[in-house]
């Protein structure tokens, strides 16, 4: 009963349930799907989960799933196998698939060659658009996503697009030629995924031609495999600011994950071991005033919070293009006065909280130096420290957040407790 | 010169420049655009740079831009105008017009029936393939991402769509009936603009029709739109992560920017100074054993960083579809055996640095102790707090990290120096 409630359903939701399942009952929910369907389930699948299942399958099995696959997403599942595995399936396909998939693993995975597939509909220049139509009859389907035909010629160089929305609402007796559109710009197939859809998204592309240096069509690129490297792409930057892989299993197994964490906390424990050194530099100050102590984790904490403000904005900004070589000192002034500014106010107020509640003015006083202080170092540092990274290539939502607060931290806990050892002791 | 160059960018790239600029020069540049296209640009535009744009011009100028506008997009940019000029506007606007964008502005800004646009193509049930093929002839150009026509009975009432590609392969005396596609689905107009993004991410739709409980044809909605929608989505997580508005203006005056960060960082000094609270419990224990006071931030901020990575991973779960009722028991087991065991081993090491540092046994078993309730406490945290907020309409990602740092925060104040309290003391 389970298994034809399972044939009902589409290959997304197939791949919702089985990313939802524990590692154990997945291989038996994997053996109760169509065989025929599992290929486009495979298609959907989270790389974790889907390495999981391949590898509880015999290289027959999987040889058999690939014949029904895009060649794209065939690519991307092949590049997961292990070495052995990958061969014995390439063995096994036929020569012509066998042809299509090495080409496509001939470019990187996260290029705009990885993501193409091969279906194109390419039309001679010289032809009308009624032996178009009648050539469209003739195939009786198009593939997924076709809203442009290629015209190329006799030696496959690409000469430019023909949109079917031209094609059906032109006159019969109209040469291609003449209605080649002038702005569809061809994506050379070493360009990055990102950069590919950034261009979808700019200017409203459903698909569009990957074209080689000799100027000879490759494939197509189309708008679903683009919205799964936008979502991909957001995801990354979220995970990553967590110190989290993108491709993680939410259900992997308790050992998996608790390895996969660790690297992040071994990278935090460091960092906050160099503020406990920076702390302990202060010890004998504790002894004669433990109210320092106390109030000693307010500064780091609000020096923190501001400078991932400026951090995630300016990510942000890099990542939509908005911020560049040109504008980044303007931008550096504007938050050097946010933070001095948002400085001063919670200096005023957290300095009239203390000197309230101890009856210390002179505390208040340095703990309001030391806000001041730390919060203009955090818009300096949110700002100059994603810049820096991004031209070192590394990426900021990775690293941006630990170097910042490190840097927060040590500032301060100097200003605060620096200013304390000289007006106090 | 400049005005030349910028007439020869597409919208897209003319929004950038303009979200790239301080706020002085974009009255400047905008007036450098070509009035004809000033409509496209706005679409294009993000909502706070809009609304500083939009509020320079005079009432007729808005009206006139306006005309050249989707409807979709339109009645984005009405919503953002002051009532007045929202009148104005309406009322120099053509009887058609008006009528078509007061239908957009009648559903909800984030629904199907607000992103919606209303060219739609529709044809009758009984025609052939080949009056459909003379119509879009006469017809001469289609609306962009028009991947399917909608049959509709006399009434308006939707009966299905037919895609393109299918009247193009088709025999030219078939009979559109026929060729109804089984699985397209209507959205209804009230429909989250968020569920319509996820519908078409699984099904890989290109365009979909919007269709009102009385089952007549309101609109359709685009991939492009859909995009848009899925990039927004992605930045409001980020942003509001560090307590910023998704549609925040990097370039933004000082004053403005300061006010915006300020909520955000009273809610962080609230919490701050609970930790200061829950500490000072603690000042005698200082006076005592100033080394207590140099590692009482190690605990705190390990669990915090534990805490925020379980707490991302299910954020991105409950988004994605993978974390719901049915499962969470399983995932808080999981996350608390993970919290546990990272816990165990942070312990030992963080026991082992600190025994052999400062020569104390019991002061190393004391911080691996609080280490290992904090870390599981944040595993807890990370997997409840979500969950929580999510059954109380709460966004995540808003509000998770604040309120898990200040239990980690306390759990781990607690641990440490109360253990310390009963064991120094
Ligand atoms: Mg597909
Ligand atoms: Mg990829
Ligand atoms: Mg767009
Ligand atoms: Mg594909
Ligand atoms: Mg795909
Ligand atoms: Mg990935
Ligand atoms: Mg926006
Ligand atoms: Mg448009
Ligand atoms: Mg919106
Ligand atoms: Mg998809
Ligand atoms: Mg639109
Ligand atoms: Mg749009
Ligand atoms: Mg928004």
């Amino acid at each position: 009963y389970v298994r034809k409630l399972l044939q009902q359903l589409p290959a997304y939701d197939l791949a919702l349930i089985l990313e939802s399942s524990t590692v154990k009952s997945r291989p038996i929910l994997w053996q109760l799907i169509d065989p025929d369907y599992q290929g486009e389930v495979l298609e959907e699948l989270n790389e974790e989960v889907r390495k999981g299942i391949l590898k509880s399958m015999r290289p027959e099995k999987v040889a058999a799933v690939a014949e029904g696959m895009d060649v794209d997403d065939l690519a991307e599942v092949l590049r997961t196998l292990p070495d052995k595995v990958y061969q014995e399936v390439i063995k096994s396909m036929d020569s012509q698939d066998r042809a299509r998939v090495e080409t496509a693993l001939s470019f990187e995975e996260d290029t705009a060659g990885g993501i193409m597939n091969t279906d194109t509909i390419t039309i001679r220049p010289d032809v009308s658009v009624d032996v178009v139509l009648r050539y469209l009859r003739l195939k009786g389907e198009l593939p997924e996503a076709t809203d442009s035909f290629y015209v190329v010629d006799r030696h496959d160089r690409f000469i430019g697009a023909v949109s079917l929305a031209t094609i059906v609402t032109a006159k019969p007796e109209t040469v291609v030629t003449s209605l080649i559109e002038a702005d569809v710009e061809a994506v050379p197939p070493d360009m990055p995924e990102n950069d590919v859809a950034a261009l979808f998204e700019r200017y409203d592309w459903i698909s569009a031609p990957v074209v080689g240096e000799d100027g000879r069509l490759l494939g197509r690129i189309t708008i679903d495999d683009v919205i799964d490297i936008i979502r991909e792409e957001a995801e990354h930057s979220m995970m990553s600011m967590a110190g989290l892989d993108d491709e993680a299993d939410t259900f992997a197994p308790v050992l998996k994950s608790t390895q996969q964490r660790s690297v992040w906390l071994g990278v935090n424990l460091i960092t906050a071991l160099l503020a406990v050194a920076v702390t302990s530099m202060f010890e004998d100050l504790f002894s004669q005033l433990a109210i320092l102590a106390v109030l000693n984790s307010l500064v780091p904490s609000m020096g923190g919070v501001a400078g991932n403000q400026t951090l995630t904005l300016v990510i942000r900004g890099i990542a939509l293009g908005h911020v560049g070589e040109s504008n980044s000192r303007s931008l550096l002034i504007k938050e050097l006065a946010v933070g001095f500014l948002n400085g001063l106010i919670w200096a005023l107020l957290i300095a009239s909280v203390v000197a309230i509640w101890k009856q210390d003015l002179t505390l208040g006083g340095i703990i309001a130096f030391a806000m001041l202080m730390n919060l203009t170092a955090a818009g300096i540092a949110g700002v100059t420290i994603p810049l820096v990274l991004k031209r070192m290539s590394i990426d900021p939502a990775l690293a941006g957040s630990v170097i910042l607060t490190t840097i927060t931290d040590v500032v301060g806990i100097f200003a605060f407790l620096g200013t304390a050892t000289l007006l106090l002791t």
